[in-house]
């Protein structure tokens, strides 16, 4: 079977399991486990596979699973990442198969992505005879919560014998049969702040006895746009925002402490350190010069995601020569300012992360991590469809 | 009687009925009602004044009472103010005639100040064929709650006929013996603010579409710090005090919406406005540069009060020179930076607010305010000897 | 004679014709005029072309000169721009054939421009017959001076019927054999500003009679910070730097009046305006809530100069096809900081903009317009042949 | 002859040397002599002594003159001081004994202090057989100039055996006739600093290769506007000025240097120290925060003025009850912002500065220190009559 009939063979079977992927999907979506802790979910892969003639490894990392479909000719090991934690996020959708636990909710899509995952694989699995190297599934919790599931199903050895990864992401605010991504860093790195400043509470009339650490803290909120503003390279994208100045008091009582906290995002890894420098610089600064003194914890989340050039060029080129029914449009993006922990996979291996259009036409729109977030289920069937053709097209050349 | 031997009258008289004024100021303690509300206080008072030779009148303004004592010869009408609200405070006390009503406690020392009066008019009452000219007591309700009882019960006629207002305050940071006042300003007039800033929620990592408040708040507390380092007179004290920016919210989200509230302190009425005006430029200014909308709730609290030079010295003689054993020292105090609504009275008539020392020793201190909030008793003696000398004083001169 | 054919002629010719590159830039270099001031060079061009069967025109725009080559075979138009303005620059080289013309220097590079386009054409014309289409070459007064003197050549026809531009730029902080560009975004397009800002002086310890300009000064190049931090899209870079802030006065007399310069870069011309709207703003907020009048002057330099992407991917592979001798590099480069009116041509027509490695070897290096800028003169023969071998394939296809 | 008696004598001695001191102060006039290069004038001043039956030192501290003249009674000694330096000011009054010296000025009224108190000297020393006790002219030099010839002169002895120290100044923008003067601090003491601030040059368009001193410099002007507004009493005036803000430049170049300076005035030499500590806290913490360095250079000026309270209290009720025909008001003036090195005499001894109004009627007005100030020359006798009346009264109690 040459690589045009396997593929076309491929989109077939897949239409005919369509339904199975919307079944899962709700499945999944009915029982969301938050990150760290998807017991039940893991289980519930674990079980799909169950019999089938395939090597699976399990308690990956934490509760990660990675499923080796080999082909019966010689070629190279091409991984397909999907993630299958959810958020605590309390659903409000009113869906027939919204979340049954309380608190809990599928809100970002790793259902979807699970779902179509499970039964690509199944599909490659039947046509494994005809593949020429190895499918790597890898199924990762945790997504959703730093440091992340990927950095520990890596250090267990998920990507051991990889050539390269694929991943994919559902976007429900870019419409159904748009496929996107971009080479470089296509979604931001970032950081977070906590801070704490103590200074001396004291009366409003008697500010010589206290030491004011909302005005302190305004200093600094001022002070750090300096950051973006002129110290960092204006082509590489970046942002720091003060999300939080929690000083609530009442008119007349000069605080004695306030909490700021903050994100930082961007687009190269040695910006990271070179923002955290200036950042660490200016508030020891701005509080010795005011007399406060403080707390920090500023923590790294996840790198930038930086797709491979080449492995990005052509995963695009595949899923557009595959001229598949669903899909109208296939082209590069610019970066997204969101996060993934699939920029662990990408440090490591020439990889290509891209985006499948899932948005409700005719329906209220709610983001991503929204209570009331939903998708177009079309989107399942294309999500197999695309990171099908893609994963051929990369086992083939 | 002369006027030394009336004066010694007096004094013994006082010292006999020392234990009333206790009692009456444990059973107002035990009894607090809150500003606005003080209907079984004013009963109260209006009780111990049954079947005496005065004229009374009740309900001035609000809840005031008003009490005139006719001395037999001719002279000049002074008046006494004494308040009578309690505090929306839970009291912490473990007195036994601690507050029986939760939620409201007389912890600045009001009690004090209605016990004292009330045993002082008793007495000056006994004396009045000696008395040249009339006492004029003020039972005022409401002083703690701006715009406060003295407006409404000068509005309604409490000042017709005073050539001169005393008043006194105990302070139970300040030992016990020891009296004190000053003329011109001597407590701040005080006005607070309450901002809402709107601008437009975002994503950290899109501020572009975003209108940042905290970072509008930020400039905003820093811009308003040069109203007092800039614009008003170095030498006429002022404060501005930001003491809430209540803008509590996740790292990486901008917050559409906080909230900035404070309190500003001036030393004369011409400042206040002058603040005032600076204050709405630059919220005004600083909110259009940053393309904020605002609400701006803007109140003036008591005025400065200021103390009648010729009054408050010959009050501060007459107490000194009245020799009172319990009285160690009389002396001229630094302006005070708290506020009083007495001003009122003293931008009616020439008047004199002074200060009586009511420490306890060898006791832990909680301020004036603190559910804590205890002073030493032997302070209403003194209190009713030093007004009652000032007002003897005042009588005859 | 092909196009292959007919570039190994180009090229062979070019290379016999170094030397009068080199004599031709030399002769400039000694006869320098600032922008708009181009009197005796624009004669040296005109009269080079003397006699030739060219159609010339010149005084297009200010002292701008069109000369059209046209081929003997039907095709297109290619427009070829070089400038030929110099520096208000005393020269600080000791070059032999350093600037006669005091106080004035091509400390850029304008005259190495004009002199290979002088020869380019010279090789050019001689090959019109085999040439299909016509060759425009745009000798352009004032880039160095906004407006630019391209905007009054195109208003005066220079680009009617022109299918493309094509220009080019030595660079002497980039290796001999470099050859760059890139698509979209390629140089800035900025702004600049004049501020004065007008309060009252007055003896620094009486602040409350004046209105401190320093201060209000400085809390608008604070709040000024925001609007790259917070209110441009960080994926679009731009800078905004405050280059003069002067206010040099004694210590303790405070300004009436500063002034405060500046300069705007973005990488779109939609971001120009929404740099200015928001700049405006601020500083009328901020002068607003200072209670300081100002003056503004704002002014929008050259726009952000934007190469074709068809255009450049062609210009970059037609060059790299020509395997020329001495260009050892061709890319991708990201975008320059500088800007050039060779945007507004960009603006008009599909063009391209490249830049030619000229770095010295070994000596000290002074960047564009210092004293003692100098370059390699074998970037000379580079430019010719990589725009030469360029506008042929533009020609050709 | 009773003190009453001595006083008429003095007064109409006075009144008779009225030209005298004109005369004497035209001289001075037209020969000013800058702060510590006072020459000419100390030998004008000693020559006026030669012959006369005082006691006289020359060269105290640098060119201080101290005459005592000792009463024929045992008494105190009272110091009376004058200064008689000048400023390197070029005068433009063209009065007719305008200076002689270009570039030096007698433009804040020290040749009228000199002159009276000459005259002054000349008719104690002829009253002197009455006199009970001794007074010291003290003739300072270089009182413009920190650190002042005053704690030369005090080194020198000056001060030894003096009981008080009388100065006094004119001030030409009080109407002639009133004297006022203040117990407590009266004039300012001041300090005045000196920065430098040390980043890194570069291109408006690359600021992540430069680092931003005007910037830096701009937060520090903000921060610093917080010292006043949050660190110091606010009943205790203090005022920090930035006077100057040296950063001119172009529009497109990022500094690498700016300067800064200013003038910083307090009234408790307490509140010096503390303004200095929180100075010098927020430089270096702004300064390390932006990763700036900087030199500073922080000089203490003249200290508080404090005038003793008794001895105030005693010359102003002495001026008063003198009933001096030229004296309309005597009275208690608010501080003045200005500094004195009087300050250093009223440091050891108990000593009143006082003030005598000079002002020209229905002219225009040039404050101290402007290149057409002048005064009305009434206030010579004025000033003679108001310090001989204090002295005889300090001598006599």
């Amino acid at each position: 079977m040459n690589y045009e009939h396997l593929q076309t063979q491929l989109f077939n079977r897949l239409e005919q399991r369509e339904q199975d992927m919307i079944d899962l999907r709700r499945h999944m979506h009915e029982y969301p486990e938050i990150s760290f802790e998807e017991e039940k979910t893991a289980q519930y892969i674990e079980e799909f596979y169950k019999g089938k003639d395939v090597s699976i490894k399990t308690n990956v990392g934490c509760r990660g699973i990675v499923v080796d479909i080999k082909g019966a000719k010689p070629g190279p090991t091409i991984a397909l990442r999907a993630d299958f934690d959810a958020l605590p996020i309390q659903e409000e959708t009113n869906l027939p198969f919204a979340s049954k636990h309380p608190g809990i909710m599928h809100s970002c899509g790793h259902d979807a992505h699970t779902a179509y995952l499970l039964v690509l694989a199944d599909v490659l699995l039947e046509l494994k005879d005809e593949l020429p190297g190895t499918i790597r599934i890898i199924h990762q919790p945790a997504e959703e919560k730093p440091p992340g599931g990927a950095i520990g199903m890596i250090q267990d050895g998920c990507l051991e014998g990889v050539d390269k990864v694929l991943g994919s992401h559902i976007l429900n605010n870019v419409e159904v049969g748009k496929v996107m991504s971009a080479s470089g860093p296509i979604m931001t790195g970032n950081s977070t702040f906590f801070i704490t400043m103590y200074g001396k509470g004291g009366h409003g009339s008697m500010p010589h006895d206290a030491n004011d650490t909302i005005v302190a803290g305004a200093h600094f909120v001022t002070a750090v746009q300096t950051i973006v503003s002129r110290r960092m390279n204006p082509l590489e994208a970046s942002a720091l925002t003060i999300g939080s100045f929690d000083a609530a008091g009442t008119t007349n009582i000069i605080k004695d402490s306030i909490k700021i906290a903050g994100d930082i995002r961007v687009m190269s890894d040695e910006n990271r350190y070179k923002i955290e420098k200036h950042f660490r610089e200016l508030l020891d600064g701005i509080c010795q010069g005011f007399g406060i003194t403080y707390d920090l914890e500023f923590t790294h989340g996840y790198p930038v995601l930086v797709n491979d050039k080449a492995t990005t060029d052509q995963t695009l080129s595949a899923i557009q020569n595959a001229q598949i029914d669903e899909v109208t449009h296939v082209f590069y993006c610019p970066p997204f300012p969101a996060s993934e922990d699939f920029s662990y996979y990408a440090q490591e291996k020439p990889s290509c992360f891209f985006y499948v259009g899932a948005k409700l036409a005719n329906q209220p729109y709610y983001p991503h991590h929204h209570p009331k977030f939903d998708f177009d289920e079309k989107s399942l069937l294309i999500s197999a469809k695309t990171m099908g053709s893609a994963a051929l097209n990369h086992l083939f050349t």
